[in-house]
């Protein structure tokens, strides 16, 4: 039995036959992976087009998703081993996590991190704790990372670049009112650079390095790949001759759960907005975000509204890549 | 393809052919229409029974309906076209609506109008920018009209009266502590006059008038039908050998979003109540409201506990007009 | 038809069938006892296992489950005759379980008490309201007493000690830093009674005494089969050679509402937490409590974590009697 909580844990050639599976159910949306199954799915933040996608993919499959919203109760169930449960959990997760295994066949999560510590929610302890004591598989619906985007997003940037091998990749840093998650850029520099990728991580100042974890691991698999990780604060240098554009915006590390001290250094990304004339100097480039998106502000509408943006190919691919996901994990659990 | 937005894009024609097969549904409630597809029902405002109904009806149709509730997020997504979003929406409808109908094969959506500024919400600008960018049909679940509300009160009537041509139906003004949304007022006032009946308006003082956009279409419709559409403050009038009663509380246009002083105005109608005495002048005449309903302040259990009362069944159509509605929509969408 | 209210309205060979029913269904999950039909599941009151369970063992029978949330919502609905509805409530209980019968097969609901005034929460009110006025048959998924859970205990107490009957059942409150709702510990009364267990209840003081009408049931049922019901405020006299030890935190009655003047008896119990060295006094007993529960506070590590804890199997148990118990009623209805 395998879990589903980062691709750091799964061979590209696995996550290859996943996204290969997805593009399959794309064609013929149907399957009985989860015939007379049943899928609980965890909410302890926000979502709607996860919830949907999940949902209808569980539902496609001939299996029954039951959504638990677990929001406003950031942690729910205590995770401490020995702990005395005097405070606000009333529940150990070994109990929340083994009752919910003879329920159901999978459990998805998503349980973002509380920006709070950053040394302790590194460790991504709400998911870790549930994969411990779960005895079916448990699939990342994001944390500290989001694997099933990082699928979502090489078989967008497959179906248009075809081999990516060699390409090359600009995860640019873009402005937001918010310090955010640094999820989904963690996971656009596993993906690209497990996928052979030269990745180039476009940021405002050296405080909007991603965690060392994340960095060195795009590292390991650039330098097995024969690809280069490269980082710089110059938007020409980022963009030139680039493939693919990836816009993210996140809080800087130094400055978690202190943000006011962040601002001087936010002010410097001012400019970081994607728009036609740093388009202008990739290499015919393709242009994605993930979603939900702010316009004008992330990237301007010409660059929204063009052909090179898939960002809607992508939002779309994350249905097939999870009945993947899906269909692989319950195929491996044996049951 | 079609949306379902309001009935005063569908001619009567189409709307009986829905009714009638809502009563062959009724008989024999299962069908294929849905079969290996999928429905958002997005709700903006609570529902218990829309939410049900909707649900129940997807799943009898072969579908699966996935519940997405934006409670709490009046406008959840941006709707103005080139917005620079550095406010609080984070995603623009565009991304909303196209990224959903890759999904899902048809998006219910409720939201009531915020209160606020009624020359702006009387364009119902959260659903139609909806319907403008999905690829799939939109149905309302009650906005400013709620024509869901409008096939059901049309099938108890037609399944009471027979055929309701020419016979008099009683839209009145009713008390409830405070002002409400003007929206199955507007819808009653549609459909009983698209469906050639004579209608009255009874209302405690001429700001409750409805807005224009409603009365000149129930004239037409009436004009169209040779029916008449009258308004009256004075209840004798009102009541006086009326076929069909319904009754509905609203706030007064004029004093939109600054209710206080609409107070002295809602005060005359404190007599308004349906109760025996007032039924006692009909025509042996029915009387319904849709639900929810305050016994004893809008109606008088009497009346509601009286054969008279057909809010039950209306109810209960709520299930089988949507089938049908569905089922149509989904058939001039081809799919 | 029937209504699953309480174990009080059932005979022990009817709930006995029921257990066995569901030690079928653990084996061979599918049926088809609710083939097309739908069951309305309502919850007043949070709920993450009660929700899964029922929602998957709905799913299994082949029916459809409609998540209701009501939570926030005490009394949504007005409960009194005659009332004039010009307070909170929008709704009568008459419309809302009139209609919901039109679309459901099924209504499952679970409203715990306000505390408030146990003088009219102890006659259950909301639920016995539902069950008054809706045309099928209503499910209790915990108000003042949880009969779903009994189902649960006792099938695990047979499965562990075979025959119950003379065997000694003990009942002991235990710490939490709150005080709790009544139901689970009136319910293990019910059951262990009604099973024909000599039934003993440790309490840290006189008013930790459980209502008089689950008191007398208890002794009732005991005389019936021939067993005794004890009470004792003395942990070495309710351990000592129990065969089963079942925990539970209440609140005592006398300061129900008025919970601050209750803090100098619950002092008493603070050592009442269940450990190695009471277990030690069982005549191996088994052990359990139902979910959530806090781990150090009310059962310690050691003994959660023993062969003699039996809380996990229970928990997977409300799926199966659940089933049992929806199959019956659909039966019983003709339906």
């Amino acid at each position: 039995m395998r879990h589903f909580l980062s691709t750091e844990d799964w061979s590209r050639p696995d996550l290859q036959a996943m996204i290969d599976r997805a593009r399959l159910f794309r064609d013929s949306p149907a399957g009985d992976a989860l015939k007379g199954k049943s899928v609980a799915l965890m909410f302890f933040n926000p979502s709607l087009r996860t919830r949907s996608s999940f949902d209808i993919g569980v539902h496609q499959l001939g299996g029954h998703a039951v959504v638990l919203d677990a929001r406003g109760q950031t942690w729910p169930v205590e995770i401490e081993e020995g702990a005395v449960m005097d405070g606000e959990p009333e529940e150990h997760v070994k109990e929340a996590a083994r009752v919910l295994s003879r329920y159901v066949d999978l459990i998805a999560i998503r349980c973002f991190p509380k920006f709070q510590d950053w040394t302790a929610e590194r460790e991504d302890p709400l998911i870790m704790a549930y994969a411990r004591h779960a005895t079916v598989p448990v699939i990342n619906m994001e944390t500290i990372v989001h694997p099933c985007q990082e699928l979502a997003l090489m078989m967008a940037l497959q179906d248009r670049l075809g081999d990516v091998r060699g390409k090359d990749f600009l995860l640019t840093w873009v402005p937001h009112p918010k310090p955010l998650n640094t999820a989904v850029a963690n996971s656009a520099l596993l993906i690209a650079s497990k996928f052979g990728m030269n990745v180039r991580l476009l940021i405002p100042d050296e405080v909007y390095r991603l965690d060392e974890r994340y960095m060195s691991a795009a590292e390991r698999f650039c330098a097995e790949a024969g690809s280069r990780l490269t980082v710089t604060t110059d938007p020409e240098e980022g963009y030139s001759g680039a493939h693919a554009v990836y816009g993210k915006s996140w809080g800087a590390l130094p400055f978690y759960g202190n943000w006011d001290a962040e601002a001087p250094f936010r002010a410097k990304g001012a400019g970081f907005m994607i728009d036609d004339a740093k388009m202008a100097l990739t290499d015919a480039g393709v242009v994605s975000h993930c979603l939900p998106m702010r316009r004008n502000v992330k990237i301007a509408d010409s660059v929204v509204d063009s052909d090179a943006f898939l960002g809607i190919e992508e939002a779309e691919n994350r249905l097939h890549v999870q009945k993947a996901i899906m269909e692989r994990l319950i195929a491996d659990a044996g049951q």
